[in-house]
């Protein structure tokens, strides 16, 4: 492993701060379910906030997936978190590992998918569209190089832009979730990238979203409820944490795999 | 729409032959669920399959997303096939609609998922794979150019053909399917692709899948597997019909999203 040493990002902050701090240290008792996590990383947030919500019992593994320790190789050959070991079996993709909990725990509240199945495919439509869709598009705009390529910058944040108004027009109207009331998949899939949106405020010069449109009303609201939801919140780290990492896609020089992808034109690895 | 006209694609045969052409004879009377469909589409196929395996009655519909009717617009605002209306309402993406057919129809087998939640998980990673990495790379190597640039015609041959091998190392060892004697999600959604191998020796000099290797041995009964499955077989037309659609890929000409979107690096649109 010696090798991955000079990984920029294998120095990284080593452990979870703020309200995740919290969450971590009620969660290091021995379980047959073991969540092995980057406290930074969205992918992570997505299955995490799963297991917060359906308050299933769970072990917190903390690893370096840029400086991958063995135990992780040895269950993910991709290398990657989240990966969730259940039973001594491995599994992997925040996706599936979101609707696995989903499966695995049919009494755990709240659902995560409806029960009729055209709704069921709506949710999987609009699941599959953050990932597909809105995540590379905050890559690009996030990664766009030179900064003084104004206009590459305005069509890279366009482009973002208009993924995210194309998702709060299918909003369900009164709220504040995508589908309504309560949370679904849809909303614990994007939720860590909307938590994340200080990130163009800070690199980027700002998100400029709209003001006096109904969508982007509805973004608003949508965007709060993500917010002030416990699961989430909870599962946040100290902003200044993030930082350094976030620089480092900034400027485009972050040498994880979503970052070449990106690179490369490439949608989530 | 009369500005599509000129999309090199728009004149393309109208219409399935061979085998597919009688299957769609059978699917003409009136039905609540209607398939919007290119006969020559390898993502309509796996919805398609789907119907046929589960022999859920359903009418098929033959458009041209490249000269696109309002009919399939109005369903769905991207304009793709496969598109289902179910009770007059639309969905599309070609996995969720194999999802919500299984969802929808419960007693019609063959079950495109274990029960087993762990099973089924592993189901959807190997599932994704296909379309995150597998399709990607296929289209890559199809439209690769120039084709003198023997090295990075190489390049992408061997990248392709490394996702192909990594795919046939995760399946059952008996088989003859990729979860084991029946057929499941996964196999429907890549068989399309695999029964169109043939374009990369028709176009590209061939596969070269390499002989005397177990993985590439239990890869060939998988596909001498799916080439015999009736569903299969029976919603693929003739060779010759694919070919003047095939060639725009090959020499990087065609402008299908896909097509598009893979010039630019990008996955499956
Ligand atoms: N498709 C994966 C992506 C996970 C992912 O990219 N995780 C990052 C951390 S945020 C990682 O482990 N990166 C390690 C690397 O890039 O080598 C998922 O949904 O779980
Ligand atoms: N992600 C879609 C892809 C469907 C797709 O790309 N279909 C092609 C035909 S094979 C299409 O409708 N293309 C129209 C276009 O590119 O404008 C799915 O899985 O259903």
């Amino acid at each position: 492993m010696s090798n991955k040493q000079d990984h920029p990002d294998s120095n990284l902050f080593p452990h979870a701060t703020g309200l995740a701090h919290k969450i971590v240290g009620e969660h290091q008792a021995e379980q047959p379910l073991k969540l092995y996590s980057g406290w930074f990383c969205p992918f992570v947030q997505r299955a995490w906030t799963v297991l917060e919500e359906k308050k299933i019992p769970y072990q917190y593994i903390e690893v370096n997936p840029y400086h991958k320790p063995d135990s992780l190789l040895k269950l993910n050959p991709r290398g990657l978190v989240p990966t969730l070991q259940y039973d001594n079996k491995p599994l992997y993709e925040s996706t599936v590992i979101c609707e696995f909990l989903e499966d695995a725990y049919p009494d755990h509240g709240p659902r995560l998918l409806p029960k009729d199945p055209f709704d069921r495919a709506r949710t999987r439509i609009w699941t599959d569209f953050c990932t597909s869709r809105i995540i590379p598009a905050f890559h690009r705009f996030l990664q766009f190089q030179p900064m003084d390529d104004k206009a590459g910058l305005e069509e890279a944040r366009k482009e973002f832009l208009d993924k995210l108004n194309e998702f709060a027009k299918e909003m369900d109207e009164a709220g504040p979730f995508f589908l309504g009331e309560e949370p679904s998949l849809i909303d614990f899939v994007i939720a860590p990238w909307i938590m994340r949106l200080w990130v163009f405020d800070h690199y980027k010069g700002g998100l400029g979203i709209p003001k006096d449109d109904a969508a982007w009303d509805r973004f608003r609201t949508y965007q709060k409820a993500l917010e002030e939801r416990p699961s989430i919140k909870n599962t946040l780290s100290e902003k200044e944490h993030y930082l350094p990492i976030y620089q480092r896609y900034a400027d485009n020089t972050a040498q994880s795999e979503l970052a070449k992808a990106t690179r490369k034109g490439r949608g989530v690895p």
